[in-house]
């Protein structure tokens, strides 16, 4: 009998545990979930899980739960991940997390391969679903001979048409915490028809492109993160374009930049006296001192907002020249613009969030000597606030990793992200049979 | 017989080592200086000095010099002053430093008190001089009953008018280094008027204000790190406005925001293939990509550079855009502007630098309850690239604080910065006799 131990049951844990209680009958496996908040386990199993409160800092609980399990995947945020790790290279036990594979994960890599167990990091989405779909398309085109000159993709976690009904076209369908903070792990990095290029973090959101995708219209897309990292991932030497961006409905990043620009997602330092302080108040500290000037009127010169801008709908819809108190004390700015977007970002009932994920990959045709454009996008919906399309889009490959590895499907050792076809091929083969498909289309470059 | 070691041979040392050779004649004082590089040392110390190769990493070199020393003068980069510190900790030894007065030593406080030995930070100029100058200024108002309203202080390392050749008025008179990292410690934070105010990186040089010091032209100012920590150090609660600023000719920030900007200043990440890279292709990596623009025309249009800016004018003398090779291996974006910039902005033969501090200190007058500006301004000019203006103003007050607690005229024990009177009067005092001297002027506010 197999045993699967889940840590952390937050927002994208409750598809990957339906999942794997689907197939713990089948197989007979025994399911543990764990998180901190043991209500929020109980809410999201069936009887036929354990459900128990865990603290990845009990050093003891998690010696033991790990030992007892077969698999562990990890659903913490990813800064504990290295302390689960640990855990499962004491007990030899193979760990899965949706998160990017850090570098103290990747120094393990030659202890992990020798112990003979698995490691299996980005099999979320953006990175994991993202990761598997390109290398799809990469592989194939390599394997018919055709030289790579272009590959850009794009994700985005976004609101569905039916429920985008606010001047921004976004809300929170995933970390809140992780949205304000987006961007700031250093400059986006990537290279372009051969040159290599660096947007510092004041910069990205007005360095956008626009994207249009069939029957969902347009978007925009920014740089993100360090694309170069996946030039080795992705075996993509000497290819002159790589690049990996986030979507946003297009309008999004100029009126975002805004609170880029004032300083207002900076998460390093505690701001003075802000229990008692206003939203306005807030932004107003971001703000040159004028005597006579109104908070509003400083902020639209100072960013050379026009009284016609769009970026001025947006900004006044979110309410941040209100008198409302923010009531948090030693807060950044980061942790009060969070506040400030989830009272008006939050998810209603009826609510349905949307995934998307496009690809742009140019080759050039071995027979032809011409280049020719590869889309390939995927967009999923949500089913409803908590069964959301992000919820699916990171809990179904888990899923299905973990029990490939649990049935021996997937046989690897080592520490992997899902850029190999023994994984990437049977996972994405079921993701379609759960409504993840991606759409391909190829024509010529003029 | 005292003796004396300095640790650190670098251009601010010159000076401080020359008064204290001075001194060590008339009091028997036996002096050691040392330095990585021991020529650096041998160049600035005459014979009755012992000069020595100084590594301060090797622990047991450090420790035998501390404990053969009866104060010692660490004129390291700031980052090594902990580990002299701990040295001195040990040994009960007193410490003097020019530079911020770190965490790490705030927090050795109760343990320097008890042994009864003083470790002195901030003792040189910005931060140094002008803590002095102002706290003289402040004190003096507070004993004659004013109430307080207005507290800002300017300093800028600059170039003395007769050498001021170039389109920046600005040479190289300090640390190169913490030039292109100056406004890089966290957003700048100062209060005015009552309302905590917070300026990012990026917005810095585009927030400054325009000084005129007599005789001397115009200047323009940017906020200085974080003033609300000198609120507590020089006893401002409830001060309603408390500003630190950094001095440099008009123009020079709206131009260098173009390297803020561009993300050029950043000091976080290696960049790829820099050794065959030209100074073009460094300012291309951080301009979007075009197959028709050059460069010039590509970093004009990004910035918004219209073509009778003057800030045209400053890049284009700096050669950002020559096909010169950077032929640095592994460095930061800011390693490479300091390596442009060190070519151009130089220290002649013939140049002297200049240093500038100005205060501002409205005060509202006990008997007339009528506001009053106080302006206190002092301008010092170096002999030569090595006698410098910083060089005095960074080596007499360590100097004559060294000198004054070997002699027991200072007799305090404790971490401190030099905002006491105990300090500041008689180093005040006997810079004067040095030509450090402030011009005070008191007028009516309208």
């Amino acid at each position: 009998m197999k045993r699967i131990l889940i840590i952390g049951a937050g927002r994208s844990s409750s598809i990957l545990i339906k999942y794997l209680e689907e197939y713990s009958k089948t197989y007979g496996w025994k399911m543990t979930a764990g998180d901190l908040d043991i209500n929020l386990v109980k809410e999201k199993v069936s009887a036929s899980t354990r459900a128990i409160a865990f603290d990845v800092f009990n050093e003891h609980q998690l010696n033991t739960e790990v030992q007892e399990a077969d698999i562990v995947v990890s659903m913490l945020p990813a800064r504990f991940h290295p302390l689960v790790a640990l855990s499962c290279l004491k007990y030899s036990r193979s760990m899965l997390t949706p998160s990017y594979e850090s570098h103290e994960v990747s120094e393990m890599k030659t202890r992990v391969k020798s112990q003979g167990i698995l490691f299996l990091n980005e099999m979320g989405v953006d990175p994991g679903i993202d990761h598997m779909s390109a290398m799809q398309v990469i592989d194939r085109i390599r394997e018919q001979g055709h030289e790579l000159l272009s590959f850009e993709t794009f994700t985005g976690g976004l609101i569905a048409p039916g429920s985008d009904n606010n001047p921004w076209h976004y809300k929170i369908t995933w970390n809140p915490r992780n949205i304000v903070l987006s961007g700031q792990e250093g400059p986006a990095r990537f290279v372009q028809e051969g040159t290599f290029k660096y947007i510092p973090y004041h910069r990205l959101f007005r360095r956008t492109e626009v994207i249009d995708i069939e029957g969902y219209g347009k978007f925009e897309g920014y740089a993100n993160r360090d694309s170069l990292k996946y030039i080795e991932k992705y075996n993509l030497q000497g290819v002159p374009t790589v690049y990996r961006g986030t979507l946003r409905r297009p309008g999004f990043c100029r009126a975002w930049d805004v609170f880029v620009q004032l300083g207002a997602t900076d998460d390093s330092y505690i701001m003075h006296h802000t229990e008692n302080m206003t939203y306005k108040e807030f932004i107003n500290s971001f703000l040159y001192y004028s005597r006579e000037d109104p908070v509003r009127t400083k902020l639209y010169q100072y960013m050379h907002i026009d009284q016609d801008s769009d970026v001025r709908e947006k900004l006044e819809w979110l309410g941040i020249f209100d008198n409302t108190k923010i009531g948090l004390k030693d807060v950044t700015p980061a942790q009060i613009l969070e506040h400030i977007l989830c009272r008006k970002w939050a998810l209603q009932p009826d609510d349905k969030d949307m995934l998307v994920i496009w690809h742009r990959i140019i080759h050039r045709d071995k027979s032809k000597n011409t280049p020719a454009m590869h889309t390939s996008s995927m967009v999923v919906t949500g089913d409803d606030p908590v069964n959301t399309a992000m919820s699916k889009a990171v809990g179904l490959p888990l899923g299905i990793a973990a029990k490939m590895v649990l049935t021996g499907q997937i046989k690897l050792s080592g520490v992997y992200i899902p850029t190999v076809k023994e994984i990437y091929e049977p996972v994405l083969r079921e993701l379609v049979t759960h409504g993840i498909e991606f759409k391909e289309k190829i024509v010529p470059v003029v």
